[in-house]
């Protein structure tokens, strides 16, 4: 079997060679744009994974994983016009760099290109690929619009905030796994039970990122640690908090999410106080275990051999880490 | 064989029934309202009767003729945002009674919907539906974007409208009667001459309403007479007059095209009085019907009897106004 690493330098390589046609420029320019900013490709290379886990040939998997790819840019396109994103992983977004209409039609291509690439599996699987694909992409966007209601809502409870993520992360690399084990092969349990363990081990690196956003160690931590806090973002950690806290600390909570000024260093302190008196770190680390005991039950149900599942067991320690 | 009539009635019906999840309800909302402003369900309808047409049961193509109708209903509500259009067929479009957000997102899940709705279709013609109808959603798409960028270029020529239309109108035309051809058992040469038909009628017909959105009697035509010539939209007949005009002819021209405050009806008539001067309603309507013998041709190839083919002629008659 390959590494994993192996597996993204093949994705990589066949991004690099994704052709569109030359006009309208305006049109396939910003495709070419926002895979060209990179990402770690892993959604795809886990198509490929799961495709060599069943002993499938990752060559028939490209394709297919690159469909992945180009629907998650196309998401993550659509996002940033609806999140008025100036910047993608430091990069101009497409809808600053060009214009909010180019960024929509662009998108919308894109989606047609993704359907286009996702087709490329055998007959005998296509059906079922296809409806995996979009019953995925529909997901996808309904988390969307849920992250987006939730914005405005104080009443989100924790249960609604798991399915969010579940629709908006966790759907995508399970669909990802389920689509590469039935290239690979796999029967339609085993199909199944990997889909569980990318669901799963989707919603617990999630609420993991929640954690690491207040709790991570800034030397490790990618993003600026207390940004969620900063910007009210409602995570796991807020609304525990919201539904823990009673009188004084349930006031004092409100009135740092409604401050317009502030000073953004004494607001996230301030919060991570509360968080702590109300222990909602410990609170989110219990679900968040959970949630990976669950990835890996359904890990140990797929009837390959252990030597074949290791890669994706690495895969997953790789994504938890365990401290910070 | 059915008539238009009952096939628009099946397709009313089979609309009325799609029935979306309840939540999100900003999600999904949009999309049965846009379905239910209505429109005259043509391009579904000749799914359906192409189908008919080639001796297939009408009923099993239903499911792929909604897919064009809510394929296409997802170009106009992101359309509508590119446009900022106010309202569409008398009605507040979506980005304007939600937002555009909404708009954005509930049109992405469309298109998903419209995936779902085109792959029920026989194993057998799957992968070729589904090729027609990807080929057909990226057309469409290039042709918005030729199109905006059209409002901006005075140095469009005629091929490239031509392209244009072709694009943005009539591939989906094309598209919905190849797609219904397959389902009826139409062969691949047949399934293309009525793709060829299809694609050449709806360039005819686009150039029809250039000519009747400046010709048309204004108790017939649905839209403003001369709304056009006030917007400055380059038609075919802007695109022939720029080509044409010489001297005093082209600066009086750009003079009724730059003016920025004028007599809506002033103008009107005085670009009116250059195409006349300048020909080129003569010229529209020569390609007008260059396109309209190219589409009858097709429908002259396609070898089924002359009765079948009779219900497309008539379509096409319907939509071909003689007398403006």
């Amino acid at each position: 079997m390959k590494k994993l690493n192996e597996l993204q330098d093949i994705i990589v390589n066949g991004v690099s060679q994704l052709n569109y046609p030359a006009r309208p420029a305006e049109l396939y320019e910003p495709i070419s744009y926002i895979l060209s900013i990179g990402g770690k490709r892993l959604r795809p290379a886990l198509v490929l994974l799961a495709c060599d886990m069943f002993g499938g040939d990752v060559n028939a998997a490209i394709k297919p994983a690159l469909a992945i790819e180009v629907f998650h840019n196309f998401t993550l396109m659509h996002d940033d016009i609806m999140d008025n994103a100036p910047l993608r992983r430091g990069k101009t977004t497409v809808h600053e760099k060009w214009n909010s209409n180019i960024a929509i039609l662009s998108g919308d291509v894109m989606m047609v290109e993704a359907n286009k690439l996702i087709m490329q599996v055998d007959d005998r699987i296509l059906r079922t690929v296809m409806n995996v694909f979009n019953e995925t992409a529909q997901g996808v966007c309904e988390g969307q619009q849920f992250d987006m209601n939730f914005e405005q809502d104080n009443s989100v409870t924790i249960d609604e905030y798991i399915d969010m993520i579940r629709l908006k992360t966790a759907v995508l690399l399970g669909g990802a796994l389920k689509i590469g084990a039935l290239i690979g092969g796999a029967d339609a349990q085993n199909a199944e039970n990997i889909y569980q363990f990318g669901v799963n081990l989707g919603i617990a690196f999630q609420l993991q990122d929640d954690i690491l956003d207040v709790y991570g160690d800034p030397a490790k931590f990618g993003k600026q640690v207390g940004g969620d806090i900063i910007s009210n973002k409602k995570t796991f950690l807020l609304i525990k908090a919201i539904e823990l806290a009673e009188g004084k600390e349930s006031s004092d909570l409100y009135s740092l999410i409604d401050a317009k000024n502030f000073n953004p260093a004494e607001k996230v302190e301030a919060v991570k106080t509360l968080y702590n008196n109300l222990q909602v770190k410990q609170h989110a680390e219990d679900t968040m275990n959970t949630y990976a005991e669950k990835a890996f039950e359904a890990l140990d149900s797929i009837t390959i051999g252990a030597d074949h599942k290791q890669y994706l067991r690495e895969f997953a320690d790789g994504l938890m880490v365990r401290d910070y």
